[in-house]
């Protein structure tokens, strides 16, 4: 048989359903897709164009960031250990009203270049001149499902919300047919967003089969808010709005009682948690392990990376394995295959995309990484999944693969200028100071 | 003015006690110690025999680990996500019986080279046969407080208790003159050590001015335990004993009520703040800010690597830093500046080595680290505080100084050999799977 790329050697953790891992395996790839993946001595009948020694390497399928706000990179560090209220509008809101669509291409290619190099091969968008962030992923050759941010005031991007429809419309047409960026629908959040807004919104997701992304009950103020409006928690009054469904990715979910959680669950509703944001802006622990006991899909987000500070989803992941057994009282919960699969193929069915990516299966897209494990911090090695999970980190990050083509390889970026990059971003960050 | 090295150009934090910082500034060093430090216009004076050029680095003092068990790396990974008895009867303890002293050292010198290589200069550790880990740290060129830890059982190092306290008057001894190594007295626990035990071992730490070393109030079991036995808390237990002490670190310090944290403050008793292993056994969150409120040094510590799993003082601040935020519900505590100073200076003078290490002063050690500041994941730059906390991993760390010796220069070893030891553990792991 013969391919173009065969990945020889490694500990290959497939994450599918399955849980298939071999020691010694190989993965075959033709064109974009995954033709062949098992044992070494399975696969002795491959011919390949070019072979990747991953003898020393675990190959994972590349990391799902299931919510980012990429372009707030420009913001990374601008301010930090301050109230919410004080942080958005003394700090974040005055820097963003500068914000033009160039600088938010920038900021989104520095994304790019950072979630390349920690293992992220698709990422979930939301923003202001959002075109922009899609064309950065496409420069980049990532993956990425972006939503111009539609909220009840005017957006710097498309004016008045009226506009927004039309925009947002625009930019369906124009991707619809990409292999690799797909719009969604991405209002802000029930508090930014008054009932016409949303339904809207989720009717056009509807339309097009797109995802319909929000941020939601994030905080206890959001909740009291919603309350005092409508009379009902912010879950309830979505569920109400009939816009929860398996379509809908929700994020933060961090204020959910019961019954919220129960109403997630019946509409199949997804979660994109972000335990570093919700930590460091003090907003509060999303009850993840009851998300998962209802059987409700959960993806792992780092948010943006003015409240991060960077876009790692190593570090999200060891984060969500040790936040929520420490605020549960139980070390069983939250195992490493757990959160690895929130972080790969769980994060791929949040965005509708498991079929596609978030796991190494034949058919697939062939969106894999190589972590090496031959540092100091990664010996010796026990068991794969804890390794990724409690020990490593982005620096073991050698290799990645977009639909079969290496974007970063031997820790070099191959699609984008790293170095034009940072310097514009440095440039850029004067003004925002 | 003739020195042997001069950093120049560096952002220069000192973390002394007026917070002085440099944007563009100098460092130089003569023999084991820093001679001069400020602007670079101030240093105009300076001919060194070395230059390095910090331009695109912070200059950092080293961190201080200040609770580790470093020959706990052989068993990184070997269990997790298992309830505290389970993980330490079935997987540790089984795996600490067939430790020996050339396992412990080989442990110990992979321990050091993980944290060379994430910017710690100086740790303090308690384990078994500990003069196997005074070694390597000697060979590492690191600084350590090393100590062998005691309590009511016969131990597989020096037999019983009484042998035990020869033991370490003999490691005195040995190690009293050394620059870099000190040796502490490292009763276990108030759970395995009984009253005599800890009161002697106190004593001889006060004839030596030596630090005196204890886990304290880990687990609710323990304090229950305590209360069972002694009718006192763990912290009033200790203190009825007289064995709390401005030469005490008390390491975790999870489950405390006001009166122990009274206790602790009335006299100068120093914490160890271990969050993610606290978080990863489900022991809970130590009340810090709390701590810091009442005056009390705290420094950050990593605990061993097998419930970690590394000993990378740069997640340990990171999750310092957010886990007080969402236990409090205040974004505002724990911020940067404080989580750094509890890394460096404050780790240092809960060892009792404030005069040597831990910041950036003219007649102090010259032990200090680089982090270099190019990376995308660092780019921008508005607040190098904030970088080093909530930006920056043990990738970006390029060079590290112990008493004026780089021990690891452009992110190489120069003082271990880094393939003899990973192989070497690699080749030890297989007798404890």
């Amino acid at each position: 048989m013969n391919v173009d790329l065969f990945v020889e050697n490694g500990w290959i953790l497939t994450m599918d359903g399955g849980d298939r891992a071999w020691e010694k395996g190989g993965m075959a790839v033709r064109g974009e897709e995954i033709v062949a993946i098992g044992s070494m001595e399975s696969l002795s009948h491959i011919r390949a164009e070019e072979c990747i020694n991953a003898a020393e390497a675990i190959v994972l399928p590349g990391f799902v960031n299931v919510h980012t706000h990429a372009s707030m990179t420009l913001f990374r560090g601008l301010a930090d250990d301050l109230p919410l209220m004080n942080w958005l509008e003394n700090h974040i809101f005055p820097a963003e009203a500068k914000l033009t669509e160039n600088l938010v291409g920038l900021g989104a290619e520095l994304a790019c270049l950072e979630m390349m190099a920690s293992g992220t091969t698709t990422f979930c968008d939301m923003y202001l001149f959002e075109n922009a962030v899609a064309e950065a992923a496409n420069r980049a050759g990532m993956r990425a499902v972006v939503g111009e941010v539609l909220y009840d005031f005017p957006s710097p991007c498309y004016g008045p919300i009226e506009k927004g429809f039309a925009h947002v419309e625009k930019m369906i047409e124009r991707w619809n047919s990409h292999p690799r960026i797909t719009v969604a629908l991405k209002p802000h959040s029930p508090y930014l967003c008054a009932p016409d807004l949303l339904q809207k919104a989720f009717q056009m997701a509807r339309t097009h089969q797109l995802p319909f992304v929000i941020h939601l009950s994030e905080t206890l103020a959001e909740k009291e808010k919603i309350l005092a409006a409508y009379g009902k928690s912010p879950t309830a009054h979505l569920a109400s709005l009939g816009v929860l469904s398996p379509q809908t990715l929700a994020a933060h979910c961090v204020v959910m009682d019961g019954e919220d959680i129960a109403l997630l669950a019946e509409t199949g509703t997804c979660v994109a948690h972000n335990p570093q944001s919700n930590m460091k802006l003090a907003s509060g622990i999303a009850p993840v392990p009851a998300f998962l006991q209802a059987g409700i899909p959960v993806g792992l987000g780092t948010d943006g990376a003015a409240s991060n500070n960077d876009l790692n989803m190593f570090s999200e992941m060891r984060t969500a394995a040790l936040l929520h057994k420490v605020a549960s009282g139980d070390p069983t919960v939250m195992d490493a295959r757990t959160v690895l699969r929130m972080a790969t193929i769980e994060g791929a069915r949040c965005l509708g995309m498991d079929h596609k990516t978030g796991s190494l299966e034949v058919g697939k897209q062939a969106d894999f990484i190589l972590i090496r494990r031959n540092a100091p911090h990664m010996t010796p090695m026990y068991n794969p999944f804890s390794h990724v999970i409690y020990a490593a980190g982005r620096n073991d990050i050698s290799d990645v693969f977009v639909a079969g083509r290496g974007v970063y390889r031997n820790r070099t970026f191959i699609t984008l200028d790293a170095e034009r990059i940072c310097a514009g971003v440095r440039e850029a960050a004067r003004s925002f100071c």
